[in-house]
């Protein structure tokens, strides 16, 4: 049987704050669910697998170019599209439900596809678009997603 | 040499007042570009189209199937992508200016990949994002898309 | 109405017969469609689309970066897709008929496309695959063309 | 880390004969690989999955749709790419060594991508294409995959 995914999104780059933030995300959601989806890349893609490898779970990273090692090291299992930002796509769709950490217009692009799609997605300090749900803390966060797993 | 192309983007469903501006829009960009890109569908990709044709030009249609009659019939030229919503990224990144139409998440998808890319996107009563370029009337977004051509 | 096109394929680089037995057929082309659609790169791609924008016609070339100027010269439209090898599909699944000319194994995939989409694919010197139409000359190309547009 | 992968690809559907063969080969694969990629439809892709998952291994299933559901039932990860027949790039990129089954122009095009990324693909009755590593049993296939892991 196919295994629930929960997918982290957000940016490329970010502060000490978010960082832990995602850190602090990816240990808790190894709690409720074994497999964790993202685009792979670094900031709080990096934070994020680096959380959940810590608690035990196993990483996925569907990533834009065609070379593995531009997937952090915190991912088993790289998929090296070579879709540039078309991969964004799959990351979202992937899963089961998406956490939207603070990011730009490629977190934005993420947040679209999953309202598109109807995949719920919760905002942690993230875009506030109507469709998304709204949380303020990582207990939250995963309160949410428990719900909808 | 390479030609200049605009894209327009919008719902696939609109009403009216929007389609009245997207033929309006079509008809007048024909005055700028040669080339106009869209999603290839109906609503405001329709009436678009059929602005654009009505004034002499050509489009492209750059669509989610394989299947080329699902492209409306003012679409000289279809790609038949396959890629379900990947294809946003295509019809953005083909043009050299884009204008949004009202719409709903595609369509912010679409507006997110241009700021990603950093193509100049203007927002004609469509989706109200930072970095995007807010004008109220047809006239307001022909010289907007002018100046950037 | 949907304008028919031909996409061309065959390799980024080639000898001199390939290339003008290229040009040949992008000149000759012209005369049974408007349309010509490639990879947009060098070699046989570019060849091509020299011919046939020497015959008035006007070119396609659905690239693999997201940069327009990586197509060559003799492209008209550029789609920019930025996803890397994927856009084969594109390349062949935009055309109603394709001429393969010599090439390697981006070539082969694309043939391989055609067959599993059922498109017409005539080989010019190309691959000996079950199900291509195998042609000796230009003018025999051009007839099998022909008859299937 | 990232973990290395092996992927198999083949025909949709395919004799008893290829049958068992896929889920020997798949159960075998299991002792040099702990992810097993693929296609993850029915046929070889079924087969090899099924063997794989009985020998203990954790299976990725890349499908040309949005729906998980088109994936078999021993896909464990399930990648709903709605790319159509581009997801077939994903399937041998995400590879550190390719298996090929017996397949028709679907496989002909993942054996040419393999040859034009410069993955090793080794050919058990499938495709005969210059550039394939060519073997005559599941043994050899295993013998020639630990060779290049």
């Amino acid at each position: 049987m196919h295994k629930k995914v929960v997918s982290v999104i957000g940016g490329h780059s970010c502060n000490k704050e978010v960082e832990e933030i995602a850190i602090e995300l990816g240990k808790k959601l190894t709690k409720v669910v074994k497999y964790l989806c993202c685009g792979g890349l670094s900031g709080t893609m990096k934070a994020v697998c680096s959380g959940f490898k810590a608690g035990g779970g196993v990483t996925i990273g569907i990533i834009p170019s065609y070379d593995k090692k531009d997937a952090n090291n915190f991912v088993d299992i790289v998929i090296p599209t070579g879709l540039g930002l078309a991969r964004n796509v799959l990351v979202v769709k992937s899963a089961d439900v998406v956490v939207a950490l603070p990011g730009e217009a490629g977190t934005l692009s993420e947040i679209a596809y999953c309202l598109q799609f109807g995949i719920p997605v919760i905002s942690l300090g993230s875009w506030d678009i109507p469709g998304v749900i709204k949380v303020k803390t990582v207990e939250e966060a995963l309160k949410e997603v428990k719900k909808r797993l």
